[in-house]
């Protein structure tokens, strides 16, 4: 298994050097605007005095972490803003790798590539576990795959790509899990905007010394390419963290910390809602024009990815290919995200041709 | 010996803490205005279409790519854009450490004390080499500290702290040194725009596979908080590096990047002369005083610190808060840069009071 990224280039130079128009739902960019103080909160930074430009603290700006502290009701101390999600996941997964507690590495299958990719490059030594029929982590499976090695445990809910927003009891088993053995859980709620159920629960609300939350602005706020986002950590885990985030980083970019600041403080509900019910409806359209397609599926709770699989037409790159020609669809073969769902293509509702794009798949299959 | 930063807040909670007013020397955050047009580019981004604030090549902006490329002669393919020059040597040193090629780490002393702190995150083993009395690397004591377990040397050109410009030779002993014993070299050029020799020329002109530049915006364009730096590596190397660029922070901020981008192709060259020449004069006026106050000191050749030492008067944290509460100026003590100048104080030129603060030094000694 790859990385996603360059995978997901070479879908997507596939498809831009097709001789016909593609929908694409490769990436998980999204399409929409982010909140219009962010844009503001930019054009302020840029007229701050010279003192603004230079280095701020290294665990991110005092009163970035002061409203996430404020959101997430954590004490500020325990809060390292991070460049995206990407380092939040890499500092929380080097802190559980360099504990000695094992070099053992749970993920699930499918996964998000960047976990594996991840764990390798800090030595970790990654088991896959095949998550149940519907998505939901398979706890019993997670169980008897743990060891005494065991040193990691990542869940992504709501999950990419599958959608499934795991259950409280779920992430509780897991939380147990770790403190069994030993091990540290990293829950990336990179999507928790993006919950259809109304029952997602952060991990936050699980009392551990073995559990840290990943998260970022990268999504909410339409801003993947501004690189903000956080780790929080029990007190007994943060100052490491802090160390290494500061001796590979430094810090992180102001202008983008400042952006997000104005915009989290600027920003009313109804930015999240209006999202969350267009994609939404999204979902329901494109569902829709699978279940004419005769497609499998399950229908996301959370997050805006689908993952659907056709009969006989197994999601490799040489389908997803064919795809692109012949239907005018770009997706991600299911074998980036590990053996369990390589049958599957990951479809991305992050464009207003979602529904265009699933009626030519109706017609297609 | 610590890394910098946390000494460095120690020595700035005192600062401020002082019951008299007092001259702050001790950061190396510029105190002069960045380009005009970096301000610019910010504003023009905060316009741009949302497509623009999504996820970039991990590499980094190809027009940044590109005109970087430009400027330093070398292929696009061969730039990761970093977070910074904190993660541009943290690339190159990860690069070093992970090719099998041993794990000894050659440092010069004086060092800049994040250098250390990386190579040891890395699981480098560290040897300290006492720089030659002027500040200058000694090749011979490098070399024969060196062993075929030396996987790196990492040398600061124009150094923090000592302000010396290493010559042509040094670094050309310095790359073969590395190619004889299988290790990199490193060159980290963040200041490469704060030459008063006239003299300092790049280790890229220096051929070699063993050899990695890294360099930043930050100091030349007065932005250490904007972080945007980059590490140029030989083709053979660059691989490795954008794959671990890639699983640690995805990519840089846009907006950060974009800016720099349009300062670059922006601003005249007057811009750099002026700065270089306003640090110039900081530099003659503040040695002048050191004189007066009888210190020992080696005029910088580049950068914009004066490492001084007083007779009696030992560069101690004591001394240091001593001189604070009673000359009013505030220093780096010299021990944050390792045992061979314990017992001298940096002093970073980078407020407009560097003369006052100079005064005041004469009048105390």
């Amino acid at each position: 298994m790859d990385y996603e990224e360059p995978l997901f280039f070479r879908v997507m130079r596939y498809a831009e050097a097709a001789d016909r128009d593609v929908v694409d739902m490769v990436s998980g960019n999204p399409d929409w605007e982010p909140p219009a103080a962010l844009r503001d909160g930019l054009r302020e930074f840029a007229d701050f005095d010279a003192d603004e430009f230079q280095y701020g603290p290294s665990a991110g700006l005092t009163e970035l972490r002061g409203e996430i502290a404020e959101r997430r009701n954590v004490d500020p101390s325990q809060i390292v803003v991070t460049n995206g999600a990407g380092e939040a996941n890499y500092l929380a997964m080097a802190r559980a790798l360099e504990r000695d507690a094992g070099d053992g590495v749970l993920l699930t299958d499918p996964v998000y590539p960047y976990y594996p990719g991840k764990a390798q490059m800090l030595g970790g030594d990654v088991t896959l576990v095949p998550v149940a029929e519907g998505g939901e982590i398979d706890v019993e499976a997670m169980r008897e795959a743990a060891t005494e090695e065991t040193a990691l445990i990542v869940a992504n809910t709501p999950n990419n790509p599958t959608g499934v927003v795991y259950s409280r009891e779920t992430m509780e088993a897991l939380v147990s899990l770790a403190e069994e053995v030993d091990a540290l859980l990293v829950a990336d709620e990179v999507y928790d905007h993006f919950d259809y159920t109304g029952e997602f629960e952060s991990a936050l609300t699980i009392d551990s010394e073995n559990r840290i939350v990943t998260s970022a602005f990268s999504k909410s706020m339409a801003i993947t390419g501004f690189r903000v986002g956080y780790a929080i950590f029990p007190e007994s885990l943060v100052d490491a963290a802090k160390t290494r985030h500061m001796l590979v980083n430094v810090a992180g970019s102001n202008p983008a910390q400042y952006a997000v600041l104005q915009a989290l403080r600027e920003t009313e509900p109804e930015y999240y809602e209006e999202t969350r019910s267009m994609l939404s409806d999204r979902i329901a359209a494109f569902t829709d024009a699978l279940d004419e397609a005769g497609a499998d599926y399950t229908r996301p709770e959370g997050a805006f990815y689908v993952l659907a699989r056709f009969d006989g037409f197994p999601g490799t790159m040489a389908n997803v290919e064919r795809l692109i020609d012949e239907a005018g669809v770009a997706g991600m073969p299911g074998e980036a995200f590990g053996p369990a769902r390589a049958d599957w293509i990951r479809f991305a509702l992050v464009t207003p041709r979602a529904q265009e794009a699933a009626k030519r798949l109706a017609d297609y299959f």
